[in-house]
């Protein structure tokens, strides 16, 4: 007799999946953990796989053979994500977040933990085919972004420095010139914080003339990697032409106006 | 005849649990998802319930009466935590993380996301009793552990900038005096970011002479905040009086030895 009934074993079964996205598990690690016999964990898994598959919850993928096992990737369906960027959207077009300048104040929503689980479960899903090392973003508002789009994608986050910090060792250090206001900057990478031909994303939270993304992009080359894709939540829609060629963005910014006190925001369609 | 069986309807609800923790669900919600009858829906619960706490996975707790419901709460039991700050104890200690000035690289460490997500619970845990409102931190480094623990506890979390930036309307700042380097910087918190008389726990990722945080305190105390508790990573043997009088660490770092290439770091008891 089964030591564990199976409306038991599939709550663990299924616990253990969430708490490690894109983590393969072997069906013996389960058949030890209940004490019984893989057939079983096998049937427990596709009925997981068929109810997450049913709900639009995520993908649980099975993989014969004998390195097989199961995978459980999360999935933001297309329905779900819609209304998802539609209620971020909306959220951010509240004319108090105008600030002094035509700044939009986002911080709150970016660091809202469930909100950017969500936003990096999104890019996890549209960067994944293309089999990332690493997740890269720079300090500080690209992090919570950042972090949660890693542990997505089962992978380390490297964070880029703003400025050059000592406590992190030898670091390769670029000038560089914001795109929108023009100003040279600082920003540096701990040589030991990613091995040389590393393949990488870039996450972040905004982009304006893309003069950051394009400095990440310098600094990159410089430890030979690979920058697979680029991803921020929002873009402006000026200027149109950005200093990086390709990038993913969630949300458009078309107009943030100070005097009419009105915001034009909308999702990417 | 119900539409879905126990061993699916379980699955979907620990998925909902573990996504939102220390968030009420009441029963009709998850009896109007499965079409089901409440009284199922309390089976299902129960039976997730007493698994969990088997395998001491989390907290359910069921909530009787008209606002009932069920709460899901990470918890990492004593073993779990010995173990797991045991495993942080031995990658601080590897001499290849001695940085010149005697620093320590802890860099990787604080941005894996699923270490910090497991910091995260062990302070959530520690604090939920509080019952704070918002979790506070300095940027950069306390980022990933804060967020991690805002997200289980369910709670915003409040960033303060280190400088004084444009993008987050009127601030209120404060120079301190970092405790070991005796350096004086400039901390700032957007007057938007936190309502006044708020209860908080600040989390950071490593303690000295405390004068990081004593800062923190003194500018939430601009905000009439009431800071319940201070929890951090690592802090240091020495010196051995903090400029803050109580506080909550994980990890004790003893020495750093650069001549030795020696690093003494252990588990709090």
């Amino acid at each position: 007799m089964e030591k564990w009934r199976r409306s038991e074993r599939v709550v663990i079964i299924t616990k253990y999946l969430l708490e490690k996205p894109n983590t393969l598990f072997s069906l013996n690690f389960f058949a030890e953990l209940f004490q019984s016999a893989k057939s079983s964990i096998s049937e427990d898994i596709s009925i997981i796989r068929d109810v997450f598959r049913e709900f639009t919850l995520g993908k649980v993928e099975t993989l014969a053979g004998a390195g097989g096992g199961v995978i459980y990737s999360p999935l933001v369906g297309p329905r779900e994500k819609d209304e998802f960027l539609q209620e971020i959207a909306e959220k951010l077009s509240d004319p108090s977040r105008i600030l002094p300048g035509g700044y939009l104040y986002m911080t709150d929503i970016i660091f809202d933990a469930r909100l950017a689980q969500k936003v990096g479960e999104i890019f996890a899903q549209h960067f994944i085919e293309l089999e990332p090392e690493f997740v890269v973003t720079i300090e500080t508002k690209g992090i919570p972004l950042a972090l949660m789009t890693a542990k997505a994608l089962n992978l380390p986050l490297v964070i880029i420095r703003d400025g050059s910090r000592v406590t992190e060792g030898s670091a390769v250090s670029l000038n560089y010139v914001t795109g929108s206001s023009r100003n040279i900057r600082t920003m540096s990478l701990a040589r030991r914080a990613l091995p040389t031909e590393s393949r990488v994303v870039i996450i972040d939270d905004f982009m304006k003339a893309g003069g950051t993304a394009k400095g990440m992009v310098e600094l990159l080359a410089e430890f030979k990697a690979e920058v697979l894709g680029i991803g921020v939540l929002v873009d402006t829609e000026l200027p149109e032409q950005k200093l990086v060629p390709n990038y993913y963005s969630l949300l458009k910014l078309s107009k943030v106006d100070e005097i009419e006190r009105k915001i034009m925001l909308h999702p990417h369609c």
